[in-house]
């Protein structure tokens, strides 16, 4: 079976390295890339076509991991020479998921959650096909959501609203705790049941915030609308914050 | 030692189990009890003074577990008798905890983390005579703040404002996955780095959540009076939803 990789970065790399089998062979094409992707192509050691057109028409599954902006160029582009199934797992909204189901035949959304390259990344995935990529479980966990295009993306949405509205919660939170002179003791009361690591993840959590609010808050604007439900008031709020950082 | 209870529900009955040493006498005294506490006071099987006066003359350390509406009261009535330390574990602000150290002589302030009766339940104290406290690490986590009555009480706060809230966040942001049908994969998402409890934790807190939601918003509310901080904004919106539950 052959895996064609549209987009050559730490996904497709960390994946070429997840999924070894003597039954799957990964390729990929040379053209329009960079000098360091295609170091890392050759880091990879993986079969190499001069256009995406030969390596697609030769691939079982297409998998696109470019950059958000880019993913509904590449699927336009060569989306029609793929026959098997094409897996997105650009980090894209739900809408732009349906766009590319309109352009390619066979698509499956899909979803990294947590750092793919973490020890434990997990694979979301939905679309009427999904589930003829069950097999890739016995390199990473995968589960399938649902047969409806979108859902792997919507659940990506779902989880960044809670963690990036949970981390303004812990910003003030913690503001307050420090004026108080209890910072650290307030990470210890919460760690009873909040977990050991509760501490450390905070931490990390709030500064990831503050160094990135900006985008984090043009992503939880971009997640608002999406969803567009009236209910989410403290994740509004979370958003206004996020902007005055 | 002598140790007398003011106050004997399931805080005092629990540390007259959890606290057993040749060393260490649990006294109270019959005094307005009801006869459910009677019985509950026999069945620690304890040394039962007629009066308060009398127990408390003779306890090197008084323990103050009584509803929070009395605490100040007992501290008024009884305080007096008290020779030892004070320790008030009552459910009380800090402002209130204030009052009592007007009211009574080496008071150590009390606050149970978690339920009394679990596990694993940790007592957080300050004030100046805390330290002579310690000895109680041989029976149960106790892990002393500072030397400023109040910093317990406003630990206790500062913790409830996070979890409340946190409920909050839970409820806006399980209910929109829900409507997604993606309630399930919603929280198998977030145990992914929450931890493996986290559908349970959550879907409990939930739970408590909307079921006690007047009692917790009138304690939110006490909170956001007491701390007075204009950082506060989600706790703010946490505090308004719960209003409307």
């Amino acid at each position: 079976m052959n895996i064609a990789f549209i987009g050559f970065g730490k996904v497709a790399y960390t994946l070429s390295r997840l999924i070894q089998s003597q039954d799957i062979d990964f390729i990929t094409s040379a053209e329009n890339r960079s000098e360091g992707t295609m170091d890392l192509i050759n880091k990879a050691d993986i079969e190499v076509f001069d256009s995406f057109s030969d390596a697609l028409k030769n691939a079982d599954i297409v998998i696109s991991a470019v950059t958000p902006s880019q993913a509904v160029g590449v699927a336009r582009n060569y989306g029609k020479y793929c026959n098997g199934i094409y897996l997105d797992l650009n980090n894209i909204s739900p809408d732009t998921t349906g766009k590319i189901n309109d352009l390619v035949g066979n698509l499956v959304d899909g979803a990294i959650i947590g750092k793919i390259d973490s020890n434990n990344p997990t694979l979301y995935l939905s679309g009427e096909n999904a589930d003829e990529l069950l097999f890739l479980n016995d390199f990473l966990n995968v589960k399938v959501i649902s047969d409806k295009i979108g859902d792997a993306s919507r659940l990506k949405l779902l989880r960044s609203t809670y963690t990036k509205s949970l981390s303004v919660l812990l910003i003030e939170t913690y503001d307050l705790a420090r004026k108080l002179d209890l910072g650290d003791e307030f990470f210890d009361t919460l760690s009873l049941t909040e977990g050991d690591d509760f501490r450390k993840k905070s931490l990390s959590r709030i500064s990831n915030t503050l160094k990135s609010s900006k985008r984090k808050a043009e992503e939880l604007e971009e997640i608002l609308n999406y969803f567009d439900d009236d209910g989410l008031d403290m994740v509004k709020v979370a958003l206004d914050k996020l902007r005055q950082f």
